[in-house]
């Protein structure tokens, strides 16, 4: 196939990348198929040929393209008449809002409640290396880091008002269809889920029941993986 | 004029309700002329016709609209063919998140940063009504709320990242053009330019640079009213 995903990979091939995910369902809202490719962390050599050393990175025939919002914009760009992505300039301007409000104000808060948990899922191999590039970012150790899981969860919570309201009015972040803006923050949710039980959503909640409804969609792509499921 | 926009009004004609500048400005992206009223605080019976005791109030020829949101919507469903305030359903939805963003996630720290000065261009006349009900909201006085701005500045500024990101990367909130989105922040930042020199936005920032573009939007419409400038 000439079409490649590189995701990254946890143990039991887990693959719970909150960027890739955006990506997975990018690409089969667009109806495109693509070979997925495991990447461990320290994996380097295999995705230096995209210039960076992240993923998510798309191969599509002679194109190379990484980091999510840019491949977002790729397929948007290059398979226009397919189902758009965006709905228009607009919509691309407030969805990538959307992706800044998602990495700046809730990805943090949910990576320090999880990560206690997300080590686990770090295959033996790459422990070292997650822990001493995450103990850098966090100026604090794993262990301190997963200690300070209410106050993060609390904060979590707060931030996450908007959407909350947003999802009691409509039933997708893009209106009654979903888009772009819901995969993405619907990344956020699908890696906590593959990685901790912590309990981001709990009971009566329009973001839960938004996220069943995400987990439904292309076949039920988003629930046929392990997870731990957090609606008591 | 069959087209008629009710205002808050405070000291020397002030028009600051950060509400209504959203529909001030959308009024002129749709090239619609209204005649402004102004509503004191207190003046309730003046808009008992529309169902609220809250201005914007929007009356159309036969038609009464309350609420900002609402009458955005209003007006690009009445008036579609003119220039579009959202870009379309996924515009639409997003730009609806965007409104409750500003509205739960900046709005709050921006009034109580400026609240003390804004208690000072409140009319004699409604000072007493806005004290009570403005000190029932907060849970504390006017003055212990004032003595807050330093922590409530430091809310604003981090709240404000995703927008500071975003705004480095397009010139406005919808992109190449403003739209309602961009309207609806930039009625926070007007609201405490025209009642405080309390600092929101200093040197080198691309939301001051965002703002300075869209005070002069539609002949300086912005520009053009007493205010105080935080830009040193």
């Amino acid at each position: 196939m000439a079409r490649q995903l590189f995701e990254l990979v946890g143990t039991d091939d887990r693959r719970f990348s909150p960027y890739c995910w955006r990506i997975r369902l990018a690409l089969a809202h667009k109806r495109l198929e693509a070979a997925r490719v495991p990447v461990r962390f320290t994996d380097k050599e295999l995705i230096a040929f995209s210039g960076g050393t992240t993923v998510p990175v798309l191969v599509d025939g002679p194109n190379r393209v990484r980091e999510s919002w840019a491949i977002a914009c790729y397929l948007e760009d290059t398979y226009p008449t397919a189902h758009s992505l965006f709905g228009g300039p607009e919509g691309r301007a407030l969805a990538r809002f959307f992706n800044l409000w998602t990495d700046t104000q809730l990805q943090p808060s949910v990576f320090q409640s999880i990560i206690g948990d997300l080590f686990q899922v770090v295959l033996p191999e790459d422990k070292a290396y997650f822990r001493k590039t995450r103990e850098a970012r966090l100026g604090r150790t794993l262990e301190e880091a997963h200690a300070l899981r209410p106050e993060k969860l609390a904060a979590f919570k707060a931030a996450l008002t908007p959407l909350r309201l947003l999802l009691a009015e409509q039933p997708f972040v893009c209106g009654a269809k979903p888009a772009y803006a819901d995969y993405i923050v619907f990344g956020t949710f699908q890696w906590a889920r593959m990685v901790s039980a912590c309990p981001l959503l709990q009971g009566e909640d329009a973001v839960l029941a938004w996220r069943e409804r995400m987990l439904d969609l292309y076949g039920g792509m988003g629930r046929g993986v392990q997870a731990f499921d957090d609606a008591a």
